[in-house]
């Protein structure tokens, strides 16, 4: 891992720039150290992301947590995959027709960005839990949910997980999900019109840990209310101390 | 309205008994008056809840609300409905043979409550709400949800309202749910054995407000988190300030 730019923002909170091989990353850390680890998960495209990514690190970072995010395989300046690409051509086509979505696009479109990211995840915990600002337990938080079900299930570090139920699931990530035991918390934007409610809700069902909770609200896809933002800090206050 | 006994609670909350007519009730109010009230919903059996809705009562307070609730129909002393013993008798029945649970058992067991319940509750506010103890907006917490729900629509001082969704619902008051528009925060227990998850889920897709949250937690239909206790003092707190 490579350390690139860093700023101090006015809350006191670093903020840094690094890469990891190929991949861009950031890391922010609260003046209180060491502090337990958030991994922000997000759509892909960090540049485009990086105003909510901020803005939820940094409220993770006023309950004392560090945050870090990296770039996703196909997002940013990353190389495209023509299978992803034809697989999200292939989505948009089936939603724009209203009609089912095939489980073969989603498993084109889903199930090897998994396998790719959840590897260079794992790769990141190992470059960043070593460094002395970071101590304590992980927790993973945000999308794109199939990754954040895979890592609960094969990564031992992360205690807990906030997953957001914002994207379609493959159905063998439905099945791995039986095997999730940690502390979860979903969130589901009940109106969300790219999303399939049906199939959000067989996935919290699946998930086999013995503390889950689902918090569905309105307001479509990108209107998760401000007020989860502070019950998500509350559940990883819970888990991570 | 008539006062009772009295006693000062060790967290300074004063609990008062009342008889409104026939029907007994309980009244929680903090140091700190006027205060917001809560309604505390309950399945019916003052004695029998009074720990746990003791319990509530003592949380909401320390929020700064006071609290207060009467005794169901055929609750507790009050005369038993031999229409609605047959219906639960029913249900039972019903719940034991595994089988779907007919409508007509579930028309007949709330209804009639819900008819008699909800002028009861409705003239519990008119005597409450003059006390100078008590001041601000109402809102409405617990079941039985069907209560709430028409709470919800026909009277206008309830602010906000988080409906516990732990029994079954009649068609009828899924149609009404439409009709509430103020906040709600609907709580349900994913593997509660006594209840229908999927007429719960439509009952909170049914609800017209523009806020409206769920949260479904695991635990049973008794084992609802504490830390849901948190959550129930803050939504109120964001409603009732």
């Amino acid at each position: 891992m490579r350390f690139g730019s860093q700023r101090r923002l006015d809350d006191g909170v670093l903020e840094r720039d690094f890469t990891l091989g190929e991949i861009p990353g950031l890391l922010w850390t609260p003046a209180s150290a060491p502090a337990p680890l958030i991994l922000l998960g997000h759509p892909g495209g960090l540049r485009g992301m990086y105003p909510r990514l901020a803005a939820r690190a940094r409220h993770c970072a006023a309950e004392g947590f560090a945050a870090a995010t990296i770039e996703l395989p196909g997002g940013g300046e990353r190389p495209r995959s023509a299978t992803a690409e034809r697989a999200r051509a292939d989505l948009r086509r089936a939603l724009d027709a209203g009609g089912p979505v095939d489980d073969g696009i989603i498993d084109r479109l889903v199930l090897p960005l998994v396998d790719q990211a959840v590897p260079e995840w794992r790769a990141a915990l190992d470059a960043l839990l070593p460094l002395p600002e970071i101590g304590g337990p992980v927790g993973y938080s945000g999308g794109v949910i199939g990754i954040g079900v895979r890592l609960a299930v094969v990564e031992p570090r992360i205690s807990a997980a906030l997953l957001f139920a914002g994207s379609f699931v493959p159905r063998a990530l439905i099945e791995q999900a039986r095997q999730v035991t940690i502390p979860l918390l979903v969130l589901l934007q009940w109106d969300d019109e790219g999303n399939d409610r049906q199939q959000a809700l067989d996935l919290f069902d699946a998930f086999g840990s013995e503390e889950k909770t689902l918090h569905a609200n309105t307001g479509g896809h990108t209107g998760v209310p401000p007020f989860e933002g502070d019950d998500a800090n509350r559940f990883f206050a819970r888990h991570l101390r």
